[in-house]
């Protein structure tokens, strides 16, 4: 049975023989008693099983080795030991898959974060990355679980892609021209698809076609940037949520993406409770309070212009200048969530730093775009009311120089029944940062893409 | 409010004033009458609009187009018509988004699938499309909650790979040297990750290594093939379905599969009644009998032999004779599953037709892997108890030419506390096909990828 199982109704089990599968955590003996924890994966406390000197396998069961798969039948016992209420006492033991020597996970000594990053695929296995790869698995479901039970339509949108969608221009190129047999020009009508294409970078502009035929939609799968930056926060693949609502403007975005937040932090404050608790207590104190005050709180509304004002009265000396035209750094979202104590949406961007789609507002000056600045993440999503007018759009198209040939069709929707409508991003490990206070991208993706690291 | 909260509760609106935002999916009048039906694509059903020469906007109603995004204001009565229980009469109407004349989807007319595919942007706004991807949302979120509310964990393998998995060798290539600047040999040191990489086949080498801390897990993510072949079941750019279990053998697998299948396909029976309706209707004539037939039928379980041994004894005169060394065709899989009356596991595949991971049988000819026929979709899933021997495993990749170095680390999971497990993978667009009766795999994929092809 799972242990998760044999946890949930432990007191129905007290005196009965219990068959477990597993691996050994760890596995200490002195000269009359045994332990070994016993985890099997499904939860995140491990069994404690114990043996005696009496047993006529004593030898045996202490030479099984750390890091082995076993199956174990024992009785369940209250427990004589303080770290947990109920033990097995083991009956027997078969040793299904042994462990050699050269196991990097030894119970002994805690690896560093960079080295278990070189194993990826043995760190989950531990406490920390255990944790946090679950708390990534119920974050993701509660997302799905939000939209889909609010009639949101899950859409597909292609990762293979002619069009930059942001005009970044930091796409990987995909090919199956043989590259060592290029000789000078490059013939694109003879590679796959007969012209340049890439990875894509955002599926906001397809969402917005489905989001005009079934009013709301959300799109969930990964997102590339070919981004020569090696940071904490950077990564060339991550998982994106771009949710798109036709008839909805940016006070009805902000609902949602408030509504939506919290209940996604309160899903996995629910179902994570010993992950959540293990990372409180390890990786960021006072993670748990930061995540139920989230749920708790009232989200402030206020405009790049007021932020920018605070920031201005504020009697701190800024390494970057507040500006009415600029962007706001780090440093500046920071002040701003603890001036309101809480999380703050920012509206109204000046359109110079902003995307071509974003709806221009009548001041000519700004657009209808929104930040969510969250305590402790900084910016955690971003959306806009989009431009619904053709020539506006059009206008701006010319005015960044986007090729509108590749998204005509996005322009076009404008044209056949275009109505007011908005949408935000929200990358995924960002969110998974927040929820497990690991501070690393690299620590919350199983096997993480950085210039020069594609392993496993 | 939403058209489905309206039709919801539909009879508590009768009298009452209600405001409804949508698109127009028709406009007929007469001298004295004119109907619009309302679609805001919340609900697969429109809302039909009355207006009458009494009102003084008749004209202005009369000359709203196709195509159109339009708010209305109006009254909610019960209808005098047969078609419909309901009706709205308009008070009032404010165009929000007019529609060019050119626009594709006028209500006259039946557009050829062919043609939908070249606007596949506005093809949701069809009654077909319409259902078709409701269908496969539902039926993607009904994965994610059935593997979750069984304590599976979502695993993100990685998109950008640089082991080929399967073994097949159809990798698209990433890359962000300049194709143009290539003279003569390549310089991989010098490409993003310093080596040759690809978008991946499968997510299931990686999965492994998480079942194997986990014990259940499963990935839904998009896998590539640049395979150059036009058929109605090849797209290059799909999304697949991977669970993998540690602790679980073939027959166990199986379970988990008949499980899963019957879990989705009700959950899209209860969830889509009006667009599996729909599609009944006209797309695959007896598609409701089929899925629920499903839901309430027992798998057989049978192996390869007995297959072939069915197959033999059959009075037919195959186009490919039955061959116990052989994968089965088509005709074969259809034979079985008629024979039956039903889905069919088969079990115990000839070794050098499946993948080098697959357990060996102790007959040393067969391996452990098992494919569900499904009448009507043929082959589902496919899966395999995994070769979990270390020894077994290093042979088979010699014996097919594994490149043992971009997989060591999958090897390795054998040398540390490996254990008997199985897992499986489902091309989500196959269940897709399945659920709507469509036959072609570009009407199943929101913006299909095929050879050629990458629009949008």
């Amino acid at each position: 049975m799972d242990i998760k199982d044999l946890f949930k109704d432990i007191k129905k089990y007290e005196g009965k023989e219990v068959t477990l599968e597993g691996w050994v955590r760890n596995n200490r003996n002195q000269s009359n008693f045994g332990f070994i924890d016993l985890n099997d994966g499904t939860y995140f406390k491990s069994m404690q099983l114990v043996y005696d000197k009496d047993s006529s396998d004593f030898d045996k069961f202490s030479k099984i080795k750390v890091g082995s798969a076993i199956k174990v039948v024992g009785i369940l016992v209250k427990s004589e030991g303080s770290g947990q209420s109920h033990d097995l006492k083991i009956k027997s033991v078969d040793v299904l898959g042994d462990c050699d020597s050269d196991y990097p996970l030894q119970a002994k000594g805690r690896p560093t974060r960079e080295f278990l990053r070189d194993i990826a695929y043995l760190r989950p296995r531990t406490n920390l990355f255990n944790a946090v790869f679950r708390v990534r698995s119920v974050a993701a479901y509660a997302i799905h679980k939000f939209f889909q039970e609010n009639g949101y339509v899950y859409v597909h949108t292609p990762i293979i892609t002619a069009n930059d969608g942001e005009g970044a221009g930091q796409m990987f190129q995909v090919t199956t021209i043989p590259l060592e047999k290029i000789k000078g020009e490059v013939d694109y009508s003879k590679d796959f698809y007969g012209k340049k294409v890439g990875l894509a970078v955002t599926g906001q502009l397809e969402g917005e076609t489905y989001a005009l035929a079934y009013k709301k939609i959300y799109t969930f799968g990964p997102t590339f940037r070919a981004e020569n930056s090696n940071t904490k926060t950077h990564a060339n693949e991550f998982w994106m949520i771009e949710p798109e609502i036709a008839f909805c403007d940016l006070n009805g975005l902000m609902d949602i993406e408030e509504e939506m937040l919290k209940f996604v932090v309160k899903y996995v404050l629910d179902r994570c409770p010993d992950e959540l608790k293990f990372l409180d207590e390890f990786v960021e104190k006072g993670l748990l309070d930061k995540l139920n005050k989230l749920v708790n709180s009232e989200f402030t509304r206020i405009t790049h212009k007021e932020a920018i004002d605070i920031l201005k009265e504020a009697n701190i000396k800024w390494e970057f200048t507040p500006d009415y035209d600029s962007d706001i750094a780090k440093e500046h979202e920071k002040y701003i969530t603890e001036h309101f104590n809480g999380p703050v949406f920012i509206t109204n961007w000046p359109k110079d730093i902003k995307a071509w789609y974003m709806k221009l507002n009548d001041d000519n000056k700004t657009v209808a775009a929104v930040d969510l600045e969250v305590p402790g993440a900084g910016e955690l999503m971003g959306g806009s009311q989009r431009e619904e007018n053709y020539d506006k759009l059009m206008q701006r198209c010319k005015d960044l120089n986007v090729d509108t040939d590749t998204v005509d069709w996005f322009c076009n929707l404008r044209r056949f029944g275009g109505c007011y409508h908005s949408g935000f991003g929200m990358g995924f490990e960002r969110l998974v940062i927040y929820l497990t206070g690991v501070e690393n991208i690299r620590d919350v993706i199983p096997f993480p893409r950085t210039p020069g690291n594609c392993d496993f």
